[in-house]
């Protein structure tokens, strides 16, 4: 692809829109020969809130995004399964043994079945682990990965996930999806790993779960708010482990690679790919 | 197999022998019909020591133990790699997100590349790290590793070690592997991970060049005396972690499909599998 690229261009001469939110375009309408908004976040819930942005929108897929995902997930899984927090943070010399159960014993589960939660679920299996995945629509995964789809399936999915991955889009129909119901549901002393999006988590209800030891552990990477704010209660509960959204960031290499040859797909007449269904929400 | 089972058999009676260090056998020599002391350990250093043992020793090698060599190094090697530890320990409300490299940028070196090492290598290539491995003899893996061998190939391998992962069995040679000089061919501020033997390590040598920062952090899971003794000043280094042996322990379900197995092999009149070359120690 050749390319003039810059911040700045008058928008009758844009063909392409690279964009994050908060960036400093807030008017789209202008750009009316643009393509495709191509955006540099995996996460689109924000982005489909801006009223001019009319132009086909395409959520940001790339090879860097997808292995620092199934890395982030692989350690924290692993982290829990094997107990490590009780190493790392032992004051005392004290030589106290426990091994834990071999993975093909601790059962996960992982909702959302898109590039993220596909890779990660894939991973998780090839590590041992049996993999539960749920998905809005069924999809069917490489491996030993069990599939389920619907809300009709999520019940079933929750009651075996001694650990639970939450990678799942933020949409209406996701937002405080693990409300109390649901998190009555995962057997008492579930693991949650959340580096999806915080509002798929119902907060109140989730401190309320740990409190009670139904939820042994949340360790999150995503927030309603972000930064945290430093009086967030999050912070302080003993059984929250914060992330501070760090476990898969868009990496420039991989991404321009990514962008250049969907752009070069759109500029040979092939449709986009990764297109955002505004209706779905992502 | 059919077999009789029993502590107590009479030594003339006894077929095979099932053994760990500390059991009450001390004398082998009446046990002159037996075939074979099958080792329930996969180190087997303390045992070749016993004067009356001539019997043909054999490793234990089980899928069981195997698996959970894999998670430790794989949840070892991604927690150190993420950064895990400044989350986990974190007291403060501070926002910082830092985003580590992807795996790919990680180079990791496995010193021994037996059944548990060649495993652990391997699991760490399909994570995506850039895998060396290391072994007295050259050995090819499947897959991504690159295979070095040979004292005089040791210095290559240490060399781009940003973590290290011992896995060698304990033998003349190996005692004391990691000395002053060899610590020094590492990256500065490289992990050391040593689920292998205490003794493949100087002792002194680590706390030195931990100190100096030449070695960043090491999370050891073996000593050369264990339960490690509550004034060791391991437990007390801000850069160690002292994980108290619970990297793979013989698991009963699958080391004795493993036993039967051999001891099958011999009794069909097959050479049994994972013999002891007293020689070479392992």
């Amino acid at each position: 692809v050749e390319a003039r690229l810059s911040p700045d261009l008058a928008p009758e001469e844009t063909d392409f829109i690279l964009y994050a939110p908060g960036g400093p375009l807030r008017d789209f309408s202008p750009y009316v020969r643009a393509r495709a908004v191509l955006s540099l976040w995996a996460g689109v819930e924000r982005i489909l809130g801006e009223p001019t942005l009319t132009q086909p929108l395409v959520r940001m897929v790339e090879d860097g995004l997808r292995q620092q995902m199934r890395e982030w997930v692989a350690g924290q899984v692993l982290r829990h399964h094997l107990g490590l927090d009780a190493h790392i943070r032992r004051r005392d010399p004290v030589w106290n043994p426990v091994v834990p159960p071999p993975a093909p014993e601790r059962p996960v589960t992982v909702l959302g079945l898109g590039v993220l939660g596909g890779a990660a679920a894939a991973t998780l299996a090839q590590l041992g682990f049996p993999v539960t995945g749920w998905s809005r629509s069924q999809k069917a995964l490489p491996g030993l990965v069990r599939c389920l789809a619907g809300p009709e399936q999520l019940s079933a999915a929750l009651r075996t996930a001694q650990i639970l991955v939450l990678l799942l889009p933020l949409t209406p129909e996701t937002e405080n999806l693990l409300d109390a119901r649901r998190l009555a549901e995962l057997p008492r002393g579930a693991v949650i790993l959340n580096p999806g999006r915080g509002a798929l988590i119902d907060d109140a209800a989730l401190i309320a779960a740990l409190d009670s030891g139904q939820v042994g552990h949340a360790t999150l990477d995503t927030f309603r708010q972000e930064p945290l704010p430093p009086d967030h209660p999050f912070w302080f509960h003993p059984r929250i482990t914060v992330s501070p959204h760090v476990a898969a960031e868009t990496r420039p290499a991989t991404a321009a690679q990514a962008i250049a040859a969907n752009i070069a797909r759109s500029l040979r007449g092939e449709p986009l790919m990764h297109l955002v269904d505004r209706r779905r929400g992502y």
